[in-house]
């Protein structure tokens, strides 16, 4: 079932698994257990699995279905950071400091009784709104939930506007070093970025910093604008198939993003210009040291070429893409 | 030779002249004389046209031509703030303060001998460099002058990159009301916003902030990727064609454009997430005052389907576009 | 009635009329006529005089008068562009692009009727509400109008609280080479610094870009916090008295001011970051260029030693100084 | 020896062991073990006190003693993100989530042989330098360490500059709830401030989020510049002696700080704009609700009588203080 470009992928070319038969697992909520909150080397891991597996898991939403109907107001359902329900840490055999897993999203689908998706705006949280960081003694926004429908087809939305499904996964990470990490804040470990492009067909890389790697994933979206603007996207329950490999001794500094088409780097930062300027850098670095670009050559080109996806600017850190085109990397006289 | 689905745009609909028939003015090197560095109220007109007229603009490249081989370095060639040379004022007759300016870029042609491209990196100017603003100590990246062909089918990056041609007009403004500003810094009155989209096909809205609107043109690019992450774009002498309109009474804070499949809000500010918050505001507004959506219903939906786009985040103020697909604008029912 | 320490200043040593005995000239309101609102090489001189020479200036407040009572809504009697009206442009003989005006503030008395301070909150502006640049969709702050009791001793706040009359003057520049930049923002050129060091007792050094320099002053506040939070100071009427001299080919980048104890350098720009950054910079290389340290070795010092004054932070710039003591400054074994 | 503003202080005034005799407590580095490298509620405890209790700390510097010579770089010599080490945890009884508690700063003494201070420039590290975040292509600045003689009466910065004894504590925290956040970053629950007012005569109020508390005390510095400006201070180990306490049922959103003449609130984010709303913000609250002020009369007070005082803009987060004198909140009438 898998794609034809997916043997030309990096996890293919370099994955000490992807060639194996893959073994499936399932993480049920039930197998799950208590869902984390804060992603980091101090929990108990769910599971093991070997580079190359596969895994079916279960998502809560990233209200953890605390909002049932629109009649639920987040401020009475939600306490902070109890928020943003994570599955893992998965452990992934032989993952080591300096290593990088690669997480092919295969499949994404909806669970539970309709209306699945989930939708609020929540006070002093979202891009048109003083926040806790951007401060300010304005009264908030209203608080207003929708739930809408969702199948694997569409999103309805409203009577009037019915929108594509196109999921993704909101939040995938490895674990710091030391530190542990709230779920709702992306950084060079992954987290919450939010990112479109990180759905069915997408392989994510991410730097190993601890033994095992301890994957967590979770905040599956059915579709979300650039940006995120008002601080949620159409969350809901998700059944998601990954498949996870590992490559030994790639170093990472921040997570990175395959498609059909493309490759993305991917920085977290605020002021946004920074997030920016490091998927740039990334991008740069990342054409010299792989696709035999010379350094100058390839900043000089991105500026004609490159393309920016915005993920979030309502998170603690924003959150920002920068891809090229793979028939712009193919060698001279391809 | 305009394309159908001009017929059912906002300036076909709203236009004063677009059911005219238009006259063709040739706004040549020779009729423009001096380029001007400052967008404002204080410099002489050089054509007056009527709502609805076609111009055909002879721009010239960022550089005023001034690098013309790989050997001519910008930090010898060039002196602050006489770049980005701006054709016009041109005066839209009938064009008064609380109005808006149309105008369509019907066409884009290179011009000059091959190679008619220029691209730089110009010291302490750029995304991945601590500039004059984001001021460091460090040294300065390598001053690097490429030349390159243009046609307009592709834009030969290297012998190992081509590029299609995909035109752009970088910098597009109205005068401010008293200020005049130089033609590197983008704002509410246009500027150099560096737009991908602002090309042949598209249609930018201008504030009217003085008499006669005084539209400025230039800074034609012939490929730009988002965010023109080295500070120059494939920079070019153009022949630009464009028709202009004027829409009474529509009081605009900040640009907007349309394209067939779209509509766009433009905002240009630092940092980055105020550009964007500018654009995603306004696009909101937008929608509640002339599309028939409820505000909270619009921004909650923007965070499902808005699309961003980078112009710029190298000049002064950095330039971000907020869109919508127009098939969700549609009214209900239909 | 010059204070001691003037003579060791920066201009007694350069200052090419420091020596003179100085012309006092009058710049009164009748005088002025129209007040400015655009900082540029467009308006006509109102007065022009020798290098060392005194004038003393009748400042209007930053509305023009406009709020008269506590019942005067500044939405209802203020239009943008037109606040903050500058006295000038005066003309300094001799002034050249590539030299450097000084101005020496004497003193600063309030003018007119008591109450003579005016403080308001103005809907969408100040730090801590959305404003047009960072741009949000909640409520505006409620409108408010203080007027305030100013003499040479106090400003009486409120009944319980009285603070010293610290005046300083807001708004102080030289013309840019060819822009006009509203009275609002601060930039290179000095502009809406809101900086609380420059009161009776300071040297402002500004860079001559344009011929005679073109001097604008106006903006005075009886005293302000650090930041100017709620976007306005106790404004007010003031009769100002400054004496002015010409430095010969010292090119400043951005303004530099003096007092007794300290010299310190000034940065406008957004994020905040930047604008420190730009006068960090600018320190470290006068600490080098004039007196005698090492690059690295003033870097790290600073590190130890520099102080940080936030001027503004709700302006479309905003500004901080970064200043040194003198006794830092004194040659090796001194 | 207690100074006597300190009998009414907010601590003498609310805490509830301040009446107490304080046993006196050390935490030497033989009793302290491992220090540590994250701030959160996952490592053992080291001590626990009663309220009102003294502690005696003996805290490495923010190299663990690594750099030892002029000849020792930091690049070599560390290895992220093991720096800035920290004492503690220290549990307070009593303290439960919804509580403060209260740092007073007795004493802080030199350790060990001179020159005790050390000072680097750290590749991609301080203010005038790309950095990790601040993502550019540019070379380092050049590698540079200094030691430098440190004791009670001064810092001999060079054979030409003499600086004060002027010693704070750059880094003190409790616990997140479920989080464990680098020594490198501020934010809610204090970090890496790098405030030079914390130093000795200061009392430190930061919320309670984990039972006990979870005091960590670290990064000693024998004087500072305000912003940090190179990225480190003059670093030292230290003997600091602090008195700590406990205030029931004051629930903090960001740290807070008090000295005999001001209070301060203290914010910690990116952009810099944004740390200096939080702590404005935050004394707004304040003298709303615990000093009689109305909101907005506090808010336009604030802008004629606020102080900011920049802690660092060159740690993962950027720490503001904004204080007001205590004279200012005298109640009326007094």
């Amino acid at each position: 079932m898998a794609e034809r470009w997916l043997a030309h992928s990096i996890v293919a070319t370099r994955g000490v698994g992807w060639a194996r038969k893959p073994r499936l697992h399932h993480l049920t909520e039930a197998a799950q257990g208590r869902f984390h909150y804060t992603i980091g080397p101090y929990s108990e891991p769910v599971l093991t699995v070997a580079p190359g597996d596969r895994i079916l898991i279960e998502t809560r939403d990233a209200f953890e279905g605390a909002i049932r109907t629109e009649r639920d107001k987040p401020s009475k359902r939600l306490r902070m950071p109890f928020v943003n329900p994570q599955n893992g840490p998965i452990m992934i055999e032989g993952a080591e400091p300096g290593d990088t897993i690669a997480v092919h999203i295969e499949r994404m689908r909806p669970r539970g009784e309709n209306p699945r998706g989930t939708c609020c705006m929540i006070p002093y949280f979202g891009a048109l709104t003083g926040t806790g960081l951007t401060a300010s003694l304005q009264p908030p926004l209203p608080e207003i939930t929708r739930k809408i429908h969702v199948d694997e087809k569409e999103v309805r939305w409203s009577a009037r506007v019915v929108l594509p499904y196109a999921p993704h996964i909101g939040t995938l990470s490895t674990s710091p070093e030391i530190d542990s990490i709230n779920s709702l804040t992306p950084g060079p470990h992954g987290g919450n970025m939010d990112l479109p492009d990180m759905g069915p067909g997408s392989i994510t890389y991410l730097p190993v910093r601890s033994p095992g790697a301890r994957l967590f994933i979770g905040d599956a979206h059915a579709c979300q604008g650039d940006g995120e603007v008002c601080g949620t996207a159409v969350e809901f329950a998700s059944e998601t198939t990954i498949r996870v490999d590992l490559i030994k001794s790639w170093a990472l500094d921040w997570p990175r993003l395959e498609r059909q088409d493309f490759i993305m780097t991917i920085g977290s930062a605020r002021p946004l210009e920074d997030a920016t300027r490091i998927a740039y850098r990334d991008l740069v670095l990342w054409m010299e040291a792989e696709y035999g670009f010379d350094r100058w050559d390839a900043y000089m080109m991105l500026s004609q070429c490159g393309r920016v996806r915005l993920g979030n600017f309502v998170d603690p850190n924003y959150t920002v893409g920068a891809g090229i085109s793979k028939k712009y990397l193919a060698p001279e006289g391809k």
